[in-house]
C-alpha cells in the first residue's frame, strides 16, 4: 500500500529576479517589477511530499518528526530570514525563479531520504502562485 | 525538469442546473435545489496550472503575468458577474455543473498556450466543493 | 466571566445589486457590473457570534447545537440556493448589499436569542469583501 | 472527458500511536508523545475524490448529494466524536496512523461507488500534515 | 500609539464534555455526543492578542519571540498531546468547554505579561467553532 | 446603523529590522535574524476596515471600488515588490516593524476617507503573526 505524505513548512526570504549576464533593461523588460535591485520578499510557504509503501511495523511511510528535521536543516535553516541572491550559495548564479528554488529544494530533500521514496515539492511564493516539481 | 506551475483567480456568477429539453419535474428530482428557475451563485474560485520545462534563460516555465492575462482574458472577463446559462453561449445549451465549467475553461485557455504545454483546471465551486480536469 | 462564542455557517445565493426607482444608467454608474439584471450569486460566508456570561453549570455560554439550528431555520433555510432579490421577502425593496443582508440576518437571529446576549454578524460576499454589524 | 470531483469532509476523534505487541519503552521509543496513554485528538480534515467520466444526460460524475452521503454513513457516522482505537473495530488491532485511517477510509468507500469510478482519499491530520492513498 | 499584536499557535488534544456530579443520562442530554466517555479530541487552534503600546525604541509592542516562548511554556508545553481531563490539573474539576479553555489559558499568560499590556484569547476548537475572552 | 465594511489586499515587500543609531551587536540582541542586513522578505496581507452609517439610497457604507482604489493609490502601489527601508520615504528612519507599517499605512488611508468613518487596520506580517491599529 503506497501512500503519500505530505508535511507544510515556511520560510521568508528576500530575492530579486534577474540574470547577471543581461542589461539591466533587458532585466526590466523580462522580471518587470520583479527584478527591483533593492530586493522584496515573500513568506514562502512549502509543502514536502514522500510517497512509500506503509511500515507494517509502524503504520508510517515515513516518521513525521524525521521529515520535518529533514526539512528544517536543509530549508528553514538554510533560507528562512535569507536574501535568496546574496546569502545562499545555489542562488549565486541560478535565478532565485519559484520553479529554481523548487528544484534545489527538492535536490537538497532527496539524498537524506531513503532511496525507495518518491520526492514532491511544492512552493508557494504568493497564496496565488505556487510550483511542483517531483524531479523529472 | 519539468514543472507545474499554478495561478490561482476567482469569478462570481449565478447559474442554474437544469435541462431545457426535461420536464420541471424531472430536473427537480436530479438538480434539486440547483435547479432553482431563479437562480443562485456561487464565487467560483479557480486554480490553473501549467506543466512544462523550466526555460534555461528565465527560469520561468511560463511568464506569470502571461497567464494572469489569458485567465483574465479567457474566465474572469467572460464569466464574472455573469448569469451563466442566460449570457454565456458555452452554456446556452450545455448544463453548467462545476464538471462542465471546468471543461469549458479547460478548451478555452488550451489553445492559447504554446503546444507542448500540459493543461491542468480545478475549479472550485464552494469551498467544500471542487473539480479537476486535465484534458482526458 | 463574558465570553463571544462564534460559529461559521454559509449559503450561496444569486443577488443583483440596483433600485427599483432608478434608471438602469443611475444603477449602472452607482452599482457597476453587480447591476447585471441577469443576476450574479456568490458564496457567503457567514459568523455569528454571541456574547454573554459561561453557565457555571454547563461552561456554555450558548449550546452551539442551538446557535447552529437558529442559523439554519433562520438564514440557510431561508437564503441558501436562493435568489435573494426575487425569492427572499425581506429584499423585496431593500438592495441586498452586504450590509444589507448582515443587517437582515442580525434581525432575524436577534430575538431567537435570550435577551441578555450581544449579537454580532460578520458576512463575507468573497474572500476579499466582508462586513460586520452589531446592531448599533 | 474524465474529470476528478472532490468533497471535503471532518470528523473530530481521539486517537493513541502503539502496537499492544511492544512494550511502553518501545512504544515511546517510536511514537513520542503521540503514544500518550490517555489519548490526545485531532479534527481531521478529509477530501474523498472520484474520478470518471462526465455522464452526458446530468453534467455530472457523481452526484454530490450522493458522495455526501456516502462519506456521511461511512466516515463522519463511524469515526466523529470516536476514540479511534476504543470505538472503530477497524483499529482494535491496526495503529490509527494517517496512513492506516486514509486507507481504512478508503476500503470502506470502495464498494459503495460504481466499479468504473477511481478514488482518492487526502486526509489532513493537522493543517500542517497529511496523507494521500489511491488503492495502489 | 496603541497597537494589537497577535500571534497563531496550536496545540492536539483529547477531551469529554461532562460533569462528575451529574448522571450519565444527564450529561448526555446536555452534552450529546462530546460526552463520549472514551473521549475525542480537537486540533485547537490560538491566537493570543497583546494590545499595548508601540515602544519607541524597538517599534514593538511585545517582541514576539517572548510571546512565542510564553505561548510555548504555558500552552503549547502543558495541552499539547495531552487528555484535557485526565492531564490538565486545571480541568480537573472544570469542564473543558472551549469557553473554559480560553479563560484558562487568559489567566495562564496574563501574569506573565506586563501588567500594562491588554490581553485576547481567541480559541478555535474546530474551523467553524471559535470563542474569544479578553478578562471581562 | 453602523457596519464596519473590510476590504482585503496584499503586497510583497523585502525589509530589516534595525536602528541606523544602534550598533550591529545591539540590533542583533534585539531583532536577531530579522536584523539581517541583505534584508529577509513577506506576503503581507492587508485588512483595511471602515465603519459608518450605511447610506440609505446604495445600502453601501462606502462603495468597495472607491476603497479598493485609495488601497491601491497608497499602499500596492508605494510598497509592493519594495524594500520598504530603502525605498519607501516613510520607513527611511522608522524601523519597519509590523506595528510601524500598520501606522504609517493608516496615516496614509485616513485622508482619503470622509472624516467621519473609522478606520482599522490589520496587517499579517506571516500568517502566524498579525497586528492592528485603530489610529488610538
Amino acid at each position: 500500500m503506497m501512500v503519500k505524505v505530505s508535511r507544510k513548512a515556511h520560510f521568508n526570504a528576500a530575492h530579486r529576479l534577474y540574470r547577471k549576464d543581461w542589461s539591466y533593461e533587458k532585466n526590466d523588460e523580462i522580471f518587470g517589477k520583479c527584478n527591483n535591485p533593492n530586493f522584496h520578499g515573500h513568506n514562502y510557504e512549502l509543502i514536502v511530499s514522500v510517497t512509500g509503501e506503509i511500515d507494517q511495523e509502524t503504520g508510517y511511510v515515513i516518521d513525521m518528526k524525521v521529515l520535518k528535521d529533514i526539512i528544517k536543516d536543509e530549508v528553514e535553516d538554510a533560507f528562512d530570514h535569507k536574501n535568496l541572491n546574496v546569502e545562499v550559495p545555489e542562488f549565486s548564479t541560478l535565478n532565485p525563479t519559484a520553479e529554481n528554488i523548487a528544484v534545489v529544494i527538492y535536490n537538497k530533500i532527496k539524498p537524506k531520504l531513503e532511496a525507495s521514496l518518491v520526492l514532491e515539492i511544492t512552493l508557494y511564493e504568493t497564496p496565488r502562485n505556487f510550483v511542483t516539481y517531483t524531479g523529472n
